[in-house]
């Protein structure tokens, strides 16, 4: 059947845009296609308002119950799918109070006593916001769980460290992807300080300037989890720098995701060789069926550009909004939902091809060997053993690799006598650091890409990881 | 009914996200959701396509005839809602080409010849993207010309101009309406100097590297309103720049939108009270009946992020993406939609509000002349009569104002006496241009706000609006 | 002189561009115009690993006290103006190092031992990201103690409280400044929180890989007041989500500053007449005394856009970056610099303005009182003392609002009987709860805008505020 | 010396950020750091004036002629470098102004006549803009020329042409740069259609209400080269659309650019091995004397950011600003200039790095031909030849492949009998299509990537390039 947008769409574009002024402000007032997504929100907090109307003796017990019994009767038509939206009751509130009405009668009418569509959206979007620091943390630490397996599998296995895409030092894959660990932890941590901050309840700041009415805001705030009230009516219902901190956590941690997903697009590509993407992460080619190309890869890396675009979105939409409430503020929810939808699914689907993706050692480490990558470590023994200034000891392994650039072998290849004829006083002991293996063991200083740094560290994050499951 | 949105919502909140592999990669793969919109695009150029096929004999007439047929029994089904589209079918194309493929079965395998996903979905997304510039071109002129005409039945109203939000000169609600004529009229150009540089066709690119076929891409892209076929097919299945200037212009018009909403939200502030909007754009409080809140304004206003944030959206998605096909390119297609709808909605809305708003020309004026508004209008009077430095001029002025300040009356009704005790050389002269109506009517050189030169503008858009209609 | 900025535009736009390959790369390549401020953060970077490498005994006491010695003539020679900054040393690491070899030999060649200009980038960057946090923070908190003083002085003071700028209800004057008091406290916040996750020090991640020398990373970590070593030497020298986090955390703040901003252009306009600035933040007209431009607050708004803007661009920089270590990386830098330097004016100023402002008590208080601005303080007192449901109340309300309106006068000015005509129950008792003043006073739950309250706030901010200090 | 920037840090993050108003206010307000950089514009704008107002006889001729010379005198002050430019004068306008008044006294108190800032930094900034439009735009055309000569030179040259980074069909080097060159025609086609649009002359708008003075602003227009004057005063002074579409043709360009630099890295990459740049386009290190950063493709790419932030920092300061002018409006210039600079440079290295790059066509073609990248040329050959319906052709193609790639063979080096195992109706005629060479020279359809092709389009380019020198 052909959908909303379809008809829409031929709404808008079929005659000369919208027939009339009834049709125009419907269609760009309503927001029930998009806020319909906040009932499970909308009704946990009239439910928790309900109940303390009733303990403040503004309303009645009995109406509180009947309001309550009717609200969970609606949850329960909607998660049936049986709750017919309307498009004329414009928000999921309006929706959500009719129906209530049609349910219990008169008691729906005292529900919005002390309150306002102010406080209320602000507490529901809120509520969802906060629902969404926690996916984006569990995801996170899913993600982080995998990698840090996978870390640990591969704590040996010799990959090139890039700069500039070009190979510069050996480093192990184990150490690659705990720079993700880390990068993702702080992304978690991000999202746990947004939560903090934005848990404060703003039910009962009315329109915008509170209610004379002798209501208990702490009860509300707690009932609903929250760890306080607002403190200032207007900022309760005017601030929405909670979804604009959750869309910064977003778009930074989809940057992260995107340095993951182009490096898992360069390793599988032919070029590179360095991992491969089963059939479950990748698609494939009737034609060609060596050829997996790395879909869900690049639509991670793509989804980026979305979460920014939200994220600049609701920068705009707020820039120069004068207090308090203004209709502008109902354009802060489809963006926020569609980063965070996009940011969800980016974060399963990585984590998903970080425990599909075999990795292919030997082409690793026979790419890490080449380019003189362990130029530095031959130059760092100068240093050590000759007591070489740095400077001098770089200009020193300049001219070894040379030599060997001209017999085309590996450092590790080239003789002593060559070595000697740069410089005297190099001995044997200098083969202890040419090869990939002696360079990436030798990293032992504390962040360094040694092996049993690796292993230490993949061990802690996995066992930290558990301890939070 | 709970809506796609809701139930995609549950799985991914739900568990932990989502359950495997299999649903991770649907989720993020399949873009049925989003491209269904272009069916009417996919039916036009499988059609176009498949009689250059029959006519370049790589296809018989009957299997074209058979593909053309199948085709629109399809498009027909779309219309009435009959047709049933498949998640499993990931797109629009596979959706179409498997059900073609059930209603004409054989030849339905022949249609993809010389051709590939890559150059079908670039020449679908165009042909959406050429009708947006279109629909948005039309609906700018639409907007033109309500504007223009309140213009001409303003022509000589004088409000405030002012500077900083603080009044500056006195000038016509007509020449201030005219001043966004100007900017819709450049918007207006920018769409249609987008639409001829998109309109080429990228059929018969194929994958990327075109085509062995004796294909006639002259047909396809006469035969679907292109001006040529795109003359690199590397280009022609991996540019979006298109996509971006349509963007950018739908950016720029935004950002003109926003200034005319924002000035609504300002005239129909009771601070202001130079005009008021109906119920039909505005919506009231059921408790305070004189309360129009401009909804409508608001969200026109706050439209603008929405676009923006699409515009960086594709920019940071295309950033770096190497030729020619990637995925991360079935990402162009979400953002554009949103925010042409937009657009459209944002146009739309600002017609009817221009068409509705009532404006209150004596308190207009009434402000217009507060402030010493036609202090500009005495120093170019000594410049001009007693051929003073202009930096003396305002010197001189200075000074009187600073009298009629004291004496807490405007520049009008200062004595003649009173101004001569400041500059003697004044005569009574002076009065012809003092007054609001003075001042407005004086400024008569080309693109001054005299209500002569509005008339004659407003007039000659009105004509050329007509015209083009 | 012409500047630099003139003498490049010379280059670039006189001849076809630059003339030749050495030309472009230098212009391209050189960061020394935008990294020489990171002069001060270089010097005490490379101070901490001299030290370090001698307790390490990786180099000698005496060559450490060398270098220490000869980086603080540097700075010396820097802070006098007296250092010769060159463009072929491309960045100011070389610069100092350049410099420091002149001054003192040979030793200066072993500063850079376990070191590579990546790691050395990455402290120089977070130590200064790292004092921008703080800046902001005690910027804020200047702001704060500002607004929370003018809270204090206004806690009475009425004015209409809008929602879509429209008059919604009567707030205080003192409410509306602690508003911005709470975004402000939570933007403090979100860069304390930037501060404490940045606070972990590259130093010792060498080029990517870490080293083989056997450093103390604890040891420099603390001489810079880091909290401790960065863990992944790889996520040491790719990450700068610490710079990502900054700019989104000064773009949070910059909305909430062009809010303030925008009120303060809206209440000094001659409209609205809330609010005059002195000279001291405007600017005037030598021809309308009268005219007082409010150009610092709407300089505070536009750089809204230009810090946006520093956060996209560092996004975008940054998105589907591989690791570890690309030229890339030198772009975030100059957008981080001009973020912060338009965030510290915007806060300054901002101070400044607050400071500033006299406010027309009158004026507010006059306004808030028009437009039935206490309809919901009548409804709610039907609610609470006649005990009718919320909705039956706003009918009635609106009823006798219709009769006030018709009558031209407030509320306050209706008669009893005009009132008992539409519902017979109200009681002379309804008069405590119609004037602005008894309105806000009766917002006494928590958060509301009762003046008692707001002193109460204003005190708390104050004393806590004062306690920082 | 220590710049600027240094000292302003010092004063900001010194004390308490600035020590008082009347800094913070300088700090804020003056922008000539920033606009001095429009001084060829504001003095040519000046004499124009000058010259127009003598015309009218709005000045006498001696007053005009003294003023003109006395511009010319500054400008040479100005590129002799011995102009003292003031901040306490704010902006270049005023420095002028001022200086004028030293040098030739009391006609210049006339220049102002019939003008004000508002229109004079409109036309000065529009002039700067139309300049850059025409720098883009010749910077565009001299790359072209270089790809279409590299293209011309390697018009035969095979590389894999890839989808998703996986090898999908061959293509030609020369075909592949082609592509570049239609995107970057297409973005020299937006800076014109920009300068085009933008190129009507604000002067004579004056403040924001045109003036009474009797001027001829076709003279000036025309003078400055503007095709006509603004029609609109308002509009003149209020509007930026030219700069947000500078900023947006120029934002698309760099996304050009970016990708063409995203594949300078990967070709340049050992894994790739594609190309060489010698050291006037890479650093190189001292150690290791292969390696080759592509630092100018890496800051290439990284501008991309700079100028999309540049972009949305303007749209945002636009967004929802009333008209006409606000302080707000200064912001456009340091945005814009930032944006053209980083483009400027970025069209000049890309041409530096295309003119100065070797490609390796063995080891390109040696890459293309691996992955069966032949597989669709043998399925269309199915379809030619055995007329197969394009899905059946699929099929048995995929099962050819399979067979080639269990022998680990090439598909041409498969043997005849091997293949009509699969299907017996292939003749040894299907060898004719399957090396790479092969396959892109039958690719000869109009866009296609045959080598006859590509040196037709190469020459054709060439030509017209070459015809516009």
């Amino acid at each position: 059947m052909p959908d909303k947008t379809e008809t829409s769409e031929n709404q808008m574009w079929g005659g000369r845009f919208l027939q009339g002024p009834a049709e125009i402000m419907e269609a760009i007032n309503a927001s029930i296609d998009t806020d319909k997504r906040l009932w499970r929100e909308d009704i946990a907090g009239s439910k928790a308002h309900a109940a303390m109307l009733a303990d403040a003796k503004i309303i009645s017990g009995d109406d509180a119950a009947a309001i309550v019994d009717g609200l969970d009767r609606i949850a329960g038509e909607i998660e049936r799918g049986e709750f017919n939206f309307s498009h004329a009751l414009e928000d999921i509130h309006m929706n959500i109070e009719a129906r209530l009405k049609e349910l219990i009668g008169e008691p729906a009418g005292r529900l919005h006593t002390a309150r306002s569509r102010n406080d209320q959206v602000a507490t529901d979007f809120r509520l969802w916001c906060r629902r969404a620091c926690e996916v984006a943390t569990d995801g996170l630490k899913t993600l982080m769980f995998s990698l840090a397996q996978k870390a640990d599998a591969h704590a040996d296995a010799v990959m090139p460290g890039f700069t500039h895409l070009q190979t510069a030092q050996p480093v192990t894959f184990g150490h690659h992807l705990l720079a993700y660990v880390e990068m993702f932890s702080r992304d978690a941590a991000r999202f746990e300080d947004a939560r903090t901050r934005m848990n404060e309840c703003p039910l009962g700041a009315a329109a915008l300037a509170g209610t004379p009415f002798p209501i208990n805001r702490e009860q509300t705030a707690k009932a609903l989890g929250f760890d306080r009230p607002c403190a200032n009516s207007l900022d309760a219902v005017s601030s929405r720098d909670f979804a604009m901190e959750l869309l910064s956590a977003a778009s930074i941690t989809a940057v992260h995701l995107s340095r993951l997903a182009e490096e898992m697009v360069l390793w599988t590509s032919p070029q590179f060789g360095f991992a491969s993407l089963t059939d479950a992460f990748s698609t494939g080619s009737s034609i060609m069926p060596q050829k997996r190309n790395p879909d869900a890869a690049e639509l991670v890396r793509a989804k980026t550009g979305r979460i920014n675009g939200s994220l600049i979105a609701l920068l705009s939409v707020m820039k120069a909004l004068p207090l308090a409430y203004a209709k502008d503020l109902q354009e802060d929810k489809a963006v926020t939902f569609e980063a965070i939808d996009a940011l969800a699914l980016g974060l399963a689907a990585t984590t998903g091809m970080i425990d599909d993706v075999k990795i292919n050692r030997e082409a690793m480490k026979e790419a890490a060997a080449r380019g003189f990558s362990t130029a530095t470590d031959l130059a760092d023994w100068l240093v050590r053993e000759l007591v070489m200034p740095f400077r001098d000891a770089h200009h020193v392994t300049g001219k070894i690799v040379a030599v060997a650039e001209k017999q085309r072998v590996r450092l590790d290849e080239l003789s002593l006598s060559d070595m000697q004829s740069v410089e005297p006083k190099i001995t044997k002991d200098i083969y202890s650091v040419l090869s990939v293996d002696a360079s990436v063991a030798s990293r032992r200083a504390y962040g360094g890409t040694a092996p049993e740094n690796v292993k230490r560290e993949s061990q802690r994050w996995i066992a930290a990881l558990n301890r939070e499951k």
